[in-house]
């Protein structure tokens, strides 16, 4: 199964534009038949996921200890790494495409590593980084996807 | 969804007993409803996700490097790591338990890490460690997951 | 000891502004009897490690493979990590404080880390991000370590 | 510089053999000129700095945590790796040859690697693998570093 990464800050309001995008953002992965993956955790992780699922989606959370108890409710497959923030690389390396929402400096590694591996980026009101591509929709990630 | 790490060597024969028991462990997890956590390789990695991908069931592959390009053909998730063997503790903290058949060093440090972590580990043909349950066939299995 | 991290481009050639100034760096930071940290390759690497040993200084590289045979030949003490790309966050919490000279996306998810762990970073022409400090000749440093 | 990797447990009395071995070793290794690579903990890896640092030797520590407060007295270099227990296995690459003294299951995870990585592993009231070489005296390491 083909999957996209989503990485975005962690303490993002539900109420936000942001949390409403990654929401969307869920949604339409699932109906388009991709999986999810990403931190695993709150904020933009836990919007996705929770998206993802209400469509009938698969998610999985790269989890930063090893028993992954810190799993948002929207987790399907919680993979335990034990590795803290140095699980980002893990995150990006197992999308087919990366899209980051918002963010603070944990995503500005993830992104980091995603140019480094060679992969898309999209971006949604996140970090300015040359090689970003910035998208307005949800629906804006399935053009990269083909 | 639950999983169950499935451990050992990557360079036992298709014909051989170990094999044999990984393909039909994989069969009888997919079964009762576990999906499967591995190393994505070949061997008994293979073994066990061809057993369960034949019953529907879900594998999950820890791979070595960021590609994942080296997955058996029976992994359905992959996550790509680049963590080489660095890999191995992530593989046996994700499943609820452990599963170890036959196998050489890096199975011994699989089996050391699910110690570390409080797992239990069940033994096919592996090697000899105190806290390790000798099993001798796929279905004992089921008896650890209640 | 004290170390210092040193992190930048692989690929600067030894004729550069940013070579000259981390060659001065490593001879700065010996004279003031701080250790230093880096990657342990080429380029800025192998710069700063070079300047470090000429006056005597200690030189720690984080080897990407588990050999450590990439090792500039001013390292002292290889340290092997096999983790590749994923042993950057490694560097960046081994020094008391972070020096990024020119770098691409290595050096910005090096950033990115030293920022997550709450590091001083400074910065000779490289990435522009808002927490890094720019300084202009290697002797800046100091005022940063007191 | 070359360094020897001792590993060992962390909860051995400091009126123990093995501790006393760890001690001696660490003075031996200093005298003939090798420094000193282990987990920067307690225990055999505080026996093994103390013995190294009476006797002028360096000793690195690979920390599990990204402060690496939590070194014992006599490491000199800090790695802070962020790894946790994942963080043996840089402790068996890095050094020419791996003595392993006592010893729990992390101990072993450290052996199984130093067999992966085709390491010389000597052992003192340690686990029984078949690859790993008793000795009895500290002095015996010299032997396997000419």
């Amino acid at each position: 199964m083909e999957l996209v990464s989503v990485i975005g800050g962690s303490d993002v309001h539900r109420s936000s534009k942001e949390y409403r995008f990654a929401y969307e953002l869920g949604k339409v992965l699932a109906k388009n038949g991709y999986g999810v993956v990403c931190g695993g955790r709150t904020g933009i992780m836990e919007a996705v996921c929770k998206g993802a699922k209400e469509e009938g989606g698969l998610t999985v959370g790269i989890m930063p200890t090893i028993t992954g108890e810190e799993a948002n409710p929207y987790v399907d497959i919680r993979v335990n790494t034990g590795l803290g923030h140095m699980r980002n690389p893990i995150v990006v390396a197992t999308g087919k495409i990366v899209v980051a929402v918002a963010g603070n400096y944990g995503t500005l590694s993830e992104i980091s590593y995603a140019l480094i591996y060679g992969k898309t980026v999209l971006g949604y009101r996140t970090h300015k980084i040359d090689s970003v591509i910035e998208i307005n929709r949800p629906e804006d990630v399935l053009e990269y996807l083909k």
